[in-house]
């Protein structure tokens, strides 16, 4: 029997804030998807959440996420019916119903999408992703570290642009073709990727997240109204570890083939002081160098957060004089196996080091 | 009552002269085409021409071309079947059956691709084009002058790659989308149009036009045989000028974002001694400036022929040193009004001059 779960507006509020942690400095700023959320609900509109072990396992789930470079979505696809219009063009093209619909990545704003689609479409929000956190890239999931088919994807913005790619013969392949899509509509495009059914959800998906979320997010904001450290806060309900404290001292960013990337530099503070920290990011933090010298880096989640709030800070909105916490979560078991940091360990992203993890 | 008419072979070698021809320089080199089609018929394939006026007004009709850099599509998709899956895809997506396939652009290597999906198929080619010529964008054609609906389209390749574009609010948003796919892919895709009705290839297709790649390629064909001025045969059975007369001197090309760009310099021979010719070339020959002043643009169709054999020459194939006869033929009436010269005129290619027909 499946039970579903109210999601309240406290919740939302809550997987705003824990998502954008999550996001590891990408996945979009979740305060657009914030609003439209509390005016869905003003209007009446409700979401439920789905526990995937309750899917059938020939049930098809929807996974969404807007995609493209988060500096664009801060300005561009706004409205909540375009995610929806993502899934109802792939309902039409493969002739199926979705029994629910998932986050591709629980990280930031599209932690989020998957509320806004299903309070249009009326199912439930299932509660897993596949990534975990957010990554930039289409291959960079769990279901295609699970070689699971990676077809079709479906595309939509508001100018009434729809695309959908209808076979690839890679993951990679996918990536390459549906990132010029989303490009040329202009760096954003709402998508729905593979659909993927009940089992699939059950044996690859990242069962949770949206709950983890929530819960991080409840951590924060509790400890925000009692004044107390926010960062030991989501340290206290998610196992991690702070790995340096300072101040932005420089940023560089730029817009570039559908993806937001660039650098940034940090001068230590506290018991950093003296101590130099460079972040590289292709729209999520990806490689932490104290002193040049390694020290986190994907798969482990790297979150940049605003030192006094422990909200987090995105690769968009991160500029000069910010005083920032950045600590390190645990990533999903998956891309830790061989095959996994094929796909998202620093060689994925051309960086000629193995992966060491900052909990080893 | 529908008269089909058998093309023979021999048909279909006077169809990839007569078809490279009416290129004006693009549409891609016959000469695959021609090497498939002889194959398909020495393994007993056949295919059938039908009179546009013979479709029912509700009838759907394909048409296809590759899409992309003529110079890239000498060394891929070479394989004749890639086209039909073209036309497959569109069929599937949109659970419709085509009574027939008809070529975008009668002009080059895309004047003999409805031949080849046809011959897979087992439908006939309808003897009619969109464009009278080869053109190298989307908006270039009768149908996108006439206002009719510029989706949905089908992208395929060989590597297995499959894209639909659902959805444009206009013909340039196709064109946008539709090349960033098959840059994406390689600079050349294999694509199957947005379908059109029988209603709709009579009132808006260009008829005729397979019949006529023909009539020029038995001309030249004819004239080769017996020894006489292929050129003045062409213009025998064509209404057309000679513009001018010369050697190939310099070509600069480049293949660009899903185009092949570029421009030639000749310089004159015979009654042209002293003169130079400059082409501009961006997949097509768009115009020629005659010592600095433009001599011919488009629409009119300029033909850069061999001045011996009186075969046309590509922009991808044009070299230093080939001798070369530069006619003018007429273009369709269609693009010769306000809204037809907006789509194809000197202006839709960046040229701050207006057109002027060289037969004025």
């Amino acid at each position: 029997m499946t039970s579903l779960r109210d999601i309240t507006l406290d919740d939302i509020e809550s997987l705003a804030v824990g998502a954008w942690v999550l996001g590891t400095g990408g996945g979009g700023s979740p305060y657009l998807g914030l609003l439209n959320m509390r005016a869905l609900y003003a209007e009446g509109k409700r979401v439920r959440l789905m526990d995937p072990a309750d899917l059938d396992d020939d049930d098809w789930v929807a996974a969404v996420s807007n995609m493209g470079a988060p500096l664009v979505g801060q300005e561009r696809l706004t409205d909540s019916r375009t995610i929806s219009h993502a899934v109802r063009l792939l309902e039409d093209h493969c002739r199926i119903r979705f029994r629910g619909i998932m986050a591709l990545e629980i990280g930031g704003g599209n932690g989020i999408q998957p509320l806004m689609a299903a309070a249009h479409l009326d199912r439930p929000v299932i509660d897993a992703d596949m990534m975990g956190r957010a990554y930039p890239e289409a291959q960079m999931t769990s279901v295609a570290v699970g070689d699971l088919t990676p077809y079709p994807l479906s595309t939509v913005d508001c100018r009434g642009l729809e695309a959908v790619v209808q076979k690839v013969p890679t993951w990679k392949w996918m990536e390459r073709v549906s990132r010029k899509i989303c490009t040329e509509y202009g760096s954003i495009a709402s998508t729905c990727k593979a659909p993927r059914t009940g089992a699939e959800v059950k044996q690859w998906g990242i069962a949770g997240t949206t709950t983890k979320a929530i819960r991080i997010g409840e951590a924060v904001r509790a400890a925000q109204q009692a004044h107390e450290d926010p960062i030991a806060a989501i340290l206290a309900v998610e196992p991690g570890k702070v790995l340096y404290r300072g101040k932005v001292v420089d940023v560089e960013r730029r817009a570039t083939e559908g993806f937001l990337r660039g650098r940034s530099r940090f001068d230590g503070m506290e018991d950093w002081r003296g101590s130099s920290l460079e972040l590289d990011f292709q729209n999520e933090w990806l490689i932490a160098r104290q002193d040049g010298v390694p020290l986190a880096m994907s798969p482990d989640l790297i979150c940049v957060l605003d030192t006094g709030s422990g909200e987090a800070i995105g690769t968009e909105t991160i500029r000069y004089g910010q005083r920032v916490t950045v600590i390190a979560l645990h990533p999903p078991d998956v891309f830790l196996t061989p095959k996994g940091l094929a796909h998202v360990g620093p060689r994925a992203f051309g960086y000629d080091i193995d992966f060491k993890s900052v909990f080893a």
